[in-house]
């Protein structure tokens, strides 16, 4: 699924090339220009875009903002939000997760994002089906455009990104591994002559640690093969 | 709970600007530089900074790698790992959800972010305690230095923002209200002339509409106001 970006009167091309890296980078790809500036393939647009510059910018379609209305299932993003729940313009509002967690699959998407300056009026924001905030410092919530238009498209990635880059995270250890881990290092402790009366703490200890580092079957074995040669050379000593 | 940032090499002054924008939306203030760019206060960090270029921008410190290594519990950000588990510099690594559940919130925590080019080497994420990694389309998974960080800060304000600017969103309708608009809404059917037998199935649509919607108390009272409204002028009419 992808979900469209509509910006309204940007002020700077450079924005324009973040929020396309951004699309690129989570899957998106059709951006709408509502009155946008001028895009100079030498300028700052092309040059924030990264790898965007070969096809989301050019791409780039310039539309009226009724279009964007009719097309599509809209949501303004804005920092300005307000308890005042009779004007339905700024409220209710939902975050950036609850958008992920609520927007509908089957619909045609579009995020609409204002002017640098001041955002979306409340006249373009009434004509929006929902308004989404990104919560942060109440000394200092306003983020810049390219900033908040990633935010969201982050946040949004589990609805638009079919796989990421990362390598399934299903690494950790065999439980028996561990386990073997602790009886080695239970021989190490004899090995070491550590006192007898404190083996069991010391080997809580080490149960906890590990318990909390969720280590992997790699890391496991290379600590159960470093107790063993210790414990070996511990035993040769004595000999 | 303050989380520091450190930027390594960075080579342009306008994503040091970026990141300290993004350090002030999310309530973090200790920005250290690793080899910086000149950053003229007539340039581009202070172009990009907003409000941060009042106070983060001007109060950033520089400081050496080893620094940061010996007085933090460090987070090396990268787009790139890998699932070889054998050389640990890439692998395991967290994503900046995973990160925001497991930080320790009473150690002095440092994200640390590479150069624009080609980010943290691998002798420099050996030396830092964990690994973050945001999860990005395969096909582009690489984010710019401003972009990213800008999510890291982001992610982790929960750990980091006291209060947003948001209002609490606890503003749905009570139930009983609901209720009385369902009933309000089952008198205009009447009102209206709406076939007996079909009543309780239009009924049936309106509550599974209202359910979805999760509507205020302001948004309720509306509506039914004008369902009574309306239930008055049609039976006015048929008098």
């Amino acid at each position: 699924m992808s979900i469209a970006v509509a910006i309204v009167d940007a002020e700077t091309p450079g924005n324009v090339g973040t929020i396309a890296r951004a699309m690129k980078n989570f899957g998106c790809s059709d951006l709408l220009l509502v009155d946008p500036p001028e895009l100079d393939p030498d300028g700052e647009a092309y040059g924030f875009a990264g790898q965007a510059r070969e096809d989301i910018l050019p791409d780039a379609r310039k539309v009226s903002f009724d279009h964007v209305v009719d097309s599509y299932h809209t949501v303004g993003c804005t920092a300005v939000t307000n308890e005042d729940a009779s004007k339905h313009v700024r409220f209710p509002f939902q975050t950036p997760a609850e958008l992920a967690e609520t927007l509908p699959a089957d619909a045609a998407l579009c995020l609409v994002f204002g002017r640098e300056s001041s955002g979306l009026t409340n006249d373009e924001l009434a004509r929006l089906d929902r308004v989404c905030s990104i919560p942060a410092s109440a000394d200092y919530p306003v983020l810049n455009l390219g900033q908040a238009a990633t935010i969201l498209l982050y946040e949004l990635r589990t609805l638009t990104v079919e796989s990421t880059q990362l390598p399934d995270d299903d690494h950790s250890a065999d439980p028996a591994a561990v386990e073997a881990l602790h009886e080695q290092f239970g021989e190490f402790l004899v090995a070491l002559g550590h006192p007898s009366e404190k083996r069991p703490k010391t080997g809580r200890m080490w149960r906890r640690l590990l318990g909390r580092a969720n280590p992997t079957g790699r890391e496991i074995r290379t600590l159960r093969g470093l107790f063993r040669r210790a414990s070996e050379r511990l035993a040769d000593d004595r000999e």
